[in-house]
């Protein structure tokens, strides 16, 4: 047997690793210092009552003959995908059908597994800075990929390929950048992925952080973009749903890939959990909004709160409004790394070098509004007294 | 963009959507039939308390702050892998490091997955009949498939490739057909990868229905098994987890693929549901594992039921012992759709059409052990009055 040399070849991702290498050592070092760690991206909020009712329900239901499930179908149970045709997309004026909707155990998944329904030949385009995983699929199937530089002088927003990308990994509001993408900024990349047949992948996991009302919550708000675009979405950070394991993807028909992806999911994927469908289900009741709302706005006051906090310091911050991200310059032109480790021995905070996201990222730090609160004030009151 | 042609051209595998097909159309026309479906595969018996007491806790853990998870680790929890080498693999004197174990959302998806760790070019060999995501997910990689006939004549035990295979899935006790190996012909297998330096993808998704001591549980009783064989393993026949979802994959150091599977797993997967994962642990519980037993023990009671009872009738009949599937020669040398009809017209007896799962399994039908019991008794007393 000959293995896969892309796969092989792939070197590691050390960025998390080496964040809690670095901290660990500190802390090893300091026994009794009080780290604050300030550059994670996991929810931290417990799930509404709305929420955790469903899923013992659920539960109960699997103990009782009369009311016992096996395998639900591959591609998700029938109610939860009218759900999210219902309130995630005909509410806001995009018209699909439940059959283009696919319920996923998260779109982690769903980014990686979405990589087969295209030639190994395709060149991928990708955000720099991004989300580690995009860059890693793409290793791994040998693709050629193109980086799209995101820096200040453009707002960290990234410009449409000068040569040209057959698929197009896009996540907005972005991670890590915490940039946003206006209706009209967002129309001309499914014009360009029109013009020039690509497809683009979205990833719209922040999308619950969206306010203001010139940024679209799914690209199908653009004109055509069911024609190019599929939109993977998660409720790891709209519901807390990082243990829960629960996502969905839209493969519109119209971009000519649903049958196959179907084919692919019935294949080699046997359903969501039944027990995170039905939580994913109540996530749309008045009582699941209400809670998932109030943890929403926990965060986004978070955000707030770094983001004010910092830029009273004298510190450069951008993102952080419509997402939970906040990108922050590196003082002194320290670069990713001499940041992490300064804030670290200084005053004991923990923030996600920018340089691990993609070489665009060197001189940047992310900081996260899924931090714990009373860890955000702490760290603003140390870093003031610097 | 170009799609994956491998993909696109994939034929439909219709055998259970033909089934229902036909099903619905004799109930259309009869609609007052009681139809019995003794040909499906999954199970439904009640989570035992043990288990969902572990998920209601989970859930519990979920709603406050002091207990709630995030993310776990892509690979699955400790506790669970430990217990797992404990319990399925130590206990049998097997030696293995919770490293190489690694928990999924079930066999389902890591089946199909595991094919990304090889080159394309490799060749895979198939038993004829079997489970068909085997050779669909080899087809949408484009693999070579040599296809491995398991007839009567030998006992539907399939001969060694003649020609040399690079990948080799195995799945004993085997769907459709219940056959099993001992462990003298397994270790022949064991020997063949070894000379031939091939990789055995083992699925022991039926592992719990052995009873014959003289029949491996795992692929690692043989000897040399660690440096050739992947074994699959799921909770959803053991213990009826296919609406929980929760599997876990063995991949030996001494493949010298566990590093890969571990990379190609922390970017394409976020983890099994903590939940599920919970419910996995209760299962090594002293009270899970009663109430599982008893699960299994009634399905093993209606095998036998409908073993002795088509025997009786004079069928010959295959599997069913250390296995929940009956593999059931036709009557009066009527081919697989032919028998599956006259079944259903003439006692609405439902049962999967052999050929379905391979051209080797013309003239065979499979029935269930997964079936309802009353529907058992009840289709074997219609079957006496034909």
């Amino acid at each position: 047997m000959q293995i896969n040399t892309h796969l092989q070849q792939l070197p590691g991702n050390y960025l998390f690793t080496e964040i809690a290498n670095r901290t660990q050592a500190y802390q090893a070092a300091h026994p009794s210092a009080r780290i604050l760690r300030l550059g994670i991206g996991d929810v931290n909020r417990p799930l509404p009552a709305a929420i955790s009712d469903a899923m013992h329900r659920a539960v109960d239901e699997l103990t009782r003959v009369e009311t016992f499930r096996g395998y639900g179908p591959e591609n998700g149970y029938d109610w939860l995908r009218q759900a999210i045709v219902d309130y995630d997309y005909t509410s806001r004026g995009i018209h699909l059908s439940p059959e283009e909707v696919f319920i996923s155990d998260g779109a982690g998944s769903d980014l990686g597994n979405l990589s087969e329904l295209f030639d190994t030949a395709n060149s991928v385009a990708i955000l720099d800075p991004s989300y580690p995983a995009y860059v890693d699929t793409s290793r791994m199937a040998g693709r050629e990929i193109i980086f799209l530089p995101c820096v200040a002088e453009h707002n960290f927003r990234p410009e449409l390929p000068a040569r040209k990308a057959d698929i197009i990994y896009l996540c907005f509001p972005n991670n890590p950048t915490g940039t946003v993408l206006t209706r009209k900024e967002l129309a001309a990349w499914v014009d360009y992925a029109r013009a020039n047949h690509s497809i683009i992948l979205f990833d719209a996991a922040y999308e619950a952080f969206i306010e203001d009302p010139d940024v679209p919550h799914s690209i199908y708000e653009i004109d055509g973009a069911q024609e190019v675009a599929i939109e993977i979405r998660s409720y790891s950070k709209s519901a807390g749903f990082t243990a829960v394991r629960c996502g969905y993807t839209v493969v519109p028909k119209a971009t000519g890939l649903q049958a196959m992806w179907r084919r692919r999911q019935c294949t080699k994927f046997n359903g969501a959990s039944y027990i995170s469908q039905r939580a994913a289900l109540a996530t749309y009741t008045a009582e699941g909004k209400a809670g998932l709302s109030a943890n929403l706005n926990y965060y986004k006051q978070t955000a707030r709160l770094l983001m004010d906090g910092l830029q009273d310091l004298g510190y450069r911050v951008y993102g952080g409004k419509n997402a939970p991200y906040i990108w922050c310059e590196t003082s002194n032109k320290m670069d990713s790394w001499q940041f992490f480790d300064f804030l670290l021995n200084s005053c004991q905070v923990v923030c996600a070098p920018g340089v691990g996201f993609g070489e665009a990222g060197q001189g940047f730090v992310r900081f996260s509004a899924f931090s714990n609160r009373d860890d955000c004030h702490e760290a603003l009151r140390r870093l003031q007294s610097l």
